[in-house]
């Protein structure tokens, strides 16, 4: 179960409120690159995790609680970049309703119709979080290339947000999650370093049971016959050491040579019957 | 540009139509681990590379081509599932409604519905394929992540619809996906050799700019502060060979103290103002 | 603006209450083939009419406001086919759980578990209904073959749950349903045929802009070269009268030869810079 | 920030597994009424409250990770009716592929595709969570009856999901779940009594700004004039004690009379110009 | 069924055309807190009423017939405030292209790329209106609460967009949708109010069955011990005056202590069986 | 199955970067009236076609295959508009960070963001390209008329686009695809033109089973009964030439009547009974 303190897990200043950049940072919270997704993702993989497997459990759920609070963090920031301008200056701006006009004109609307210049579980285009995005598959193997795949689109994101902003705060907390991401990409390679042989996932599948002609041959689909452009993927020996990498063509399986489906689809275009049996007399 | 011919990539027969099947095929044409998704992604990836990276571009749409084939499969299984019967078999379900009761009570309703007992777009639920489910970053080694992760719970769904029939035709084929999935695993893999160092995700971002002090910590959120578990993420030589595992807690940044939007938000909740300046006074 | 009185629009019976078949009717309310779609479709359409087309406005309001009816008369539909059955029935029903059950293993669920066995607004998959099903394109034209479009896969799926269903109210409901299709099918034919010439929509855009190579060629996209087939659409006078359909291949238009991203997007996979400037030298 | 220790908020045990039942459950998981949007619904809500509003920030927040706590319950619950068999049962259900059997023919499908017999953040029929269930829009009172009606709609799935099940420890679970929402219908009924008055919602709004004609008269849209009825809406003081009940019909507002849109737009349907200056001519 | 005639509900008038300004009005039409949603939500409570309340299906099928109305208001000010400059100022703006310069700089694109300058059935940011937002649980509470929900963010809105807006035509407007929101709070309550005790909903559920320990008790989830904040939630009799407030923590539950999956489902990440009798030994 | 070479389908030439129209062209990649769509919609109608009808799969896939291309295009497009500056301008940018502003002020910000200032499958809001956008119906005559509805609502969002460039080499690539719109108009014109008599789809449905009464009547739903307008939807022969138009009214089909749900599904409001046998007695 969960629990919360006061605290954010690391400060969040704004000097230099920017309703552009409140935006951009919508994408880090509800994007699928964003904090929701990861939180929700390592939850979702640890409340799967059979009792032998209770040191991976601790692992996602570790790293889990510490997502929300990455959130929290966020929408701090979206909040500061919307509201946090010195008093003398959000007075000004309000007669020139220049945070409405920079809202209206290239902001993110819904920060302001809809939650009162606060953030949203939303992205940068206001496309709401998913639970599409979160992958927890059941095999650990595949999860961890899940997670470092999020922590590398994560911290590729992160560090766009830091090129896009000269706000010190910023620069600072994006400086943090960035740092963050490094040890999450590397944490997740390590529990993939302990648990051995895994490629190819899922390595509990006894490969003698795939076809075993097609299962290392380099696959060409350029129109003209190419000659093998003798890459480390189309000769030597297989990265899983298992194979060895060919190069060829697509097998051929024939035209699919379907029937027609029952007559009560109604699926005939014009006035006749859509039964086989009876085209064919 | 793209071309086509009139014969599948590789041989697709039913012996044993089922619509119960067809059901679960749909998830790997439109679901989040399925070919649509890869087809389209290694497409984006490819469409993006900058012409110092044609080695990448080929590799990325020969892939692409491929998958487009195996879409094509896999239509054609659901099909033949749905209306692959022999004449005789055909009618008799027909009189009896089979296929139509099997498609309302646990079959997809769609397939009949909306397709004519055909394949569509989407996922074993009737989901849509969401363009949502594509990744392509802009970073190459994000990129060949987000690969491998696709084709591990690819192989994943595609061992575990290997169990789910009995059918030697639907596990020919499965057989050959396996192994296709087998392949392109490893050669993702094998393009991230290619391109040397690329953890932590950008290498291309000055790793200085991170925040140097919790880069490398695995931050323990548990609420009782917990011992240093000795897991291979706690202490050692990190995995990118740019750090050392250490083990801590989270840091703490003080309550965020957020000041009040403006007035015209209408944020307040009772008749007063919601200006900060007038409550204060 | 819109007025309602009591009546359903036409008699909704249900003798035999069928729990799969209120799932399947789902699709014909909140179904991207359903009353719904259409609804709302046409009095987007009619919003949008300028003054000096009064007529077409009211000929599209007409028929949204006839389509709102058919939502109600499948909603009522629906309950009845989960509520309907006799009083002895229903009590049997209940200490068996006979509904619950149905629901439970084929049925959709989240009519009785979100809407307490009545109708809503989702598609037989239970997916929502979405305002991307709506087509209001500006140009009437246009939306006129989004209208009998519409009106095609609407009866179309009519026809097919009238396949489904042998009770005698739920037939006759639908026979109701499929000749209002077959109505709308052709007033909204009568209205392109009252246009005149829209082909090619927009008929007014000033075709002399196009490409005058390849508008009117067939383009075969077949691995190898292909003959001429002689179709309809390979030869003789195109069916807008404007062309003379011929028969080619694509043109081809050179390597794409893209540039580098600038540097701050750290495409780069590896250590090195993105910068395209650096790799020159 | 967030922290989580080994422990079930509540106890979760399940006798006799049960698939269909597991189908149910995501309701409560990744539902529109479930717990994934309360928990996330108040945290957004909690992440923006002012300094002033600390005590409202804690309310929302201890609620939400009470709530986080439930979905782990929830996925708990999935799982083990999904796997939680004496091994002798489940090695049975093995050879005769019962639970594989159940999900393909009633289950749902993707929590055997997708996650390897686990939860996952969907509703009961596989629809995805989205972050548009999550209402939070910077005015606590509009807040608070988002609240109430979630815990609303919560709780009467509970007690529908609390009938579908005979299993003792599945109804335990549940009658817990459903006395939490019971508090929590309370408390958050009583922060709208500390609020004082907060009707009509935004109670900071003037409401002298609105129109004072048509600000408390029912308005009635039958096709020919209704009588008054005389119920609690139509006559009297009305509820915010602000006005006085009234019924009438519609005011009426002329044809909205719209001019052509640009040229540009390509409206016009025909071959002719959408230049309305051109036909006016 | 539905009647409409040729008349707005009220006047639109716009003086001064303002991109902007129409893109914000999308989110009063198609978002989650627009006209959209509260129609088609009445509309489809009103379908599901009983016989024996046929004065609560009078009561939602009036108002969801006025809000279709107001749909029609807001998409004729969309339009306006594309197209609605008088003719001098159009054909400057034309020569320009200053409306398709805002369009594209600040604008909802598709309302010129989809629509042809004219409203959609999205939001402000171009999400599709979906289905999702629409709650019709079947229990009359628990469907007002979500009506006063929606009605308060709903006038929340439109006095948010009452700020934004300079333009007399559409502030008038605005004052009577915010009127008609008042009014429609008011007859929320009224219609609880007729149905008397209705806390907690479901009332119709035996109150005894739920936990009888945790129903009124706050339960506090601070991560260190907290004393009672002798709230009014944390102490006292509870507003449904069926318990008393308490203060309590999270009870805890134990473990989960799952089991694993079956071996079919290939969840062992490594190459060894997933079968737990096989690790066990 | 497929295959590509190294050339685009015709040549994409930017000659002024702009990166607001990089956004624009997003929707004509992943948007409702895209490339994906109608690629993606050919190739699933294509591979549901029965032996019996090769030509109509060739030509659906000949087509498929040419608009994949398309898609190439568009993304090179986008591509050159956000990066194919001259080295000297992109280097000013750069420094002023123009392209970025461009991006956060009113650009697509996940173009940078997410793809590293590439296209993306998603319209110019940043959307989801939708499986739901596919029309693959199982009758060919439906297929049709959702093709000319695909390509022109393609063809109309293409000479928008064309309109809101200046860039020649924009305009020449939309010239090409404006007259592949043309061409392939008239192409779905003519297979319809082949397959016969096929109004009102599904011409396979014995009319007779349709109500008569009904069928070719245009209803009216004016609140006042209007006079027969004499348009040519309301008298004269159909447009399929099977029956007499006419004009009426809406038959009118009695009140619902519908009966309570059973007691378990928690409808009452308040604190009695749901079972309507309780209330009767």
């Amino acid at each position: 179960m969960f629990y919360h303190d006061n605290e954010l897990q690391y400060e969040v200043e704004v000097e230099d409120p920017d309703p552009y950049f409140a935006k951009m940072l919508q994408q880090a919270i509800g994007g699928v690159e964003g904090e929701m997704r990861v939180a929700l993702q390592y939850m979702f993989q640890a409340f799967g995790q059979p009792k032998e497997k209770q040191e991976y459990r601790n692992l996602l759920m570790e790293t889990a609680a510490e997502e929300l609070g990455h959130i929290e963090m966020l929408a701090t920031a979206v909040t500061k970049n919307l509201e946090g301008a010195p008093e003398e200056l959000r007075r000004e701006a309000r007669e020139n309703d220049a945070v409405i006009d920079a809202m209206m004109q290239g902001g993110q609307p819904r920060q302001a119709l809809s939650a009162g210049l606060h953030a949203m579980p939303v992205d940068a285009n206001g496309n709401a979080f998913s639970g599409n995005f979160i992958v927890a598959s059941g095999n650990l193997a595949a999860d961890m290339y899940a997670n470092i795949m999020a922590e590398s689109t994560g911290r590729l994101l992160a560090t766009r947000l830091y090129e896009m902003t000269d706000d010190p705060g910023m620069k600072d907390m994006l400086a943090y999650l960035i740092a963050r991401d490094t040890m999450h990409q590397n944490q997740w390679h390590a529990a993939l370093e302990e648990m051995g042989e895994t490629v190819p996932v899922p390595a509990s599948f006894d490969q003698e049971k795939e076809n075993q002609e097609y299962n290392y041959e380099f696959m060409s689909t350029f129109r003209e016959d190419r000659e093998d452009p003798h890459e480390r993927w189309t000769e030597g020996v297989s990265i899983d050491g298992k194979g060895e990498f060919s190069f060829g063509n697509q097998p051929g399986g024939g035209n699919p040579q379907l029937e027609k489906a029952i007559e009560e689809m109604y699926n005939e275009a014009s006035g006749g019957s859509g039964d086989r049996t009876i085209e064919d007399e």
